[in-house]
């Protein structure tokens, strides 16, 4: 269904508008925010998709990541999602801050009583961009691109890995890169789409690109003060390893070691120009 | 008292610092953020004070000013200070979001029960810097300049006002310029220095720059779409005529009207580049 607009903020020439909707995929109202930079005014403009990470709704990003200001300049419009469906009344869905509300982890749950609107996946690569192109004329349905951070760096590489003509470019801040090996992935995965493993490797990264079929360039960026990175959550030396066994030279990945950053949005933060640049130079190719 | 260092965060090639004190002026523990760009490992930095605006902490511009990123490339420190004392059992203290706690104005109260710790003037023009520069030696005592938003604008033109060779420039966000003749300043004037009007003129911007001797160079920014100036909270007209009415051709004051803008942090984030800049004319002069 179409959008109701709930705010629209001048930010940076541009505006962030502030959107509710009710999804089918997710059985529920769903807000997100939309930043349409200044050259949409008078021209179409690609758009960026920013996944958030656990706990986190389409807020976080838009006020703490610093990456309006980028937009602004290069002409892209990011939308900012929610991280799952809200208020479903289904038993156990506010028990955890990692599972449930706010921790959708991008897929299609398969498991009952989650299949009642945990579908993430298909809101986010389906009805958010279908009922975003009818409605705001300006934005390009071609050129789209996709960055998360954490839980949303898993969604933004999945995403992309499964979908490669539909996206631009990819790329992701401290990404749970290999969620079947690390607790908050297996935690997700085993309630989302129960006990059958085989199921699980579809919605990993490290997985997923080992059939990939070139090219990519995906940068990935982590910090070495990050403790989730630490406890092994994170794991994107798995997907390294996987994208350089794969032995296909179209296939670049270039994860990056950021000394001393941890996993906040001052992270985020420090290295939003060079996420938004990433995306620039596919989007505007 | 000397700090507590409760976290220490990786921000733009520099760090930002989580500082927890016992201060004198306000008889409590303070909190703050401290921004130290990269250039500071090596050489003496300025340093910039934040104060921020009604309801908030030192965290907010912090994680939501976009102030980070300019600050690391000018080689400026930034202070955010808390907007208050905090917990000190005062009756009615936490009754209002526009009086109390979160609501300090920058002046230090002469009415009772608000004098056993509502000093923030003092702790903001003394101890806070002095404690600051006593710990940090690589913020240069000689190269301060003041800035903030809304409550926190007031605080920026009221303390540069009354200590114009302490501070090397200021600007403004949306200040409350003409506090004794809007509610919000009528309020906690009322409440901190009792019913005699004339001490409130101490504590106002437009009464201040009338007796001021320049020269000055004061940059404020107002959004056209906010709410609180079409209330008359801000009335940024007074100030602006009380300089034009002084005559001196040395006290120059820019009034930016930003159309469409609100009171928000996106109106901050999207100007906080050229209140830098406007800072670091003077504090790398």
């Amino acid at each position: 269904m179409g959008f109701e607009t709930t705010a629209t903020i001048a930010s940076f020439g541009g505006k962030l508008v502030k959107l509710k909707h009710r999804a089918e995929s997710t059985s529920c109202d769903m807000s997100l925010n939309l930043y349409l930079p200044p050259q949409s005014n008078d021209q179409l403009v690609p758009v960026l998709f920013y996944l958030a990470g656990l706990t986190c709704t389409g807020d976080n990003g838009a006020e703490k990541g610093s990456f309006l200001r980028g937009a602004s300049k290069l002409g892209i419009a990011i939308v900012f999602p929610d991280t799952s469906p809200r208020g479903l009344d289904i038993q156990g869905e506010e028990d955890s801050w990692d599972f449930g509300t706010g921790a959708g982890f991008y897929l299609n749950a398969t498991k009952e009583p989650w299949t009642k609107g945990y579908n993430m996946y298909s809101y986010i690569t389906d009805e958010l961009p279908q009922t975003l192109f009818k409605e705001f004329s300006q934005l390009d349905g071609g050129r789209m691109s996709i960055t998360g951070h954490s839980m949303g760096g898993h969604g933004a590489l999945t995403i992309f890995l499964k979908n490669p003509s539909k996206y631009k470019s990819c790329s992701a801040f401290a990404p749970i890169a290999n969620p079947i090996n690390c607790p908050w992935g297996q935690k997700a995965f085993k309630g989302y789409l129960g006990d059958d493993q085989e199921l699980w490797k579809e919605h990993d990264a490290t997985e997923l690109v080992k059939k990939f079929k070139g090219p990519m360039d995906i940068l990935i960026d982590v910090g070495t003060g990050d403790n989730f990175y630490k406890q092994g959550q994170l794991l994107p030396e798995n997907f390294d390893r996987a994208v350089k066994d794969h032995g296909d030279p179209s296939m670049q990945v270039t994860i990056r070691m950021q000394p001393d950053y941890d996993h906040s949005y001052f992270f985020i933060s420090s290295f939003a120009d060079d996420h938004l640049e990433h995306a620039a130079k596919y989007l505007h190719a």
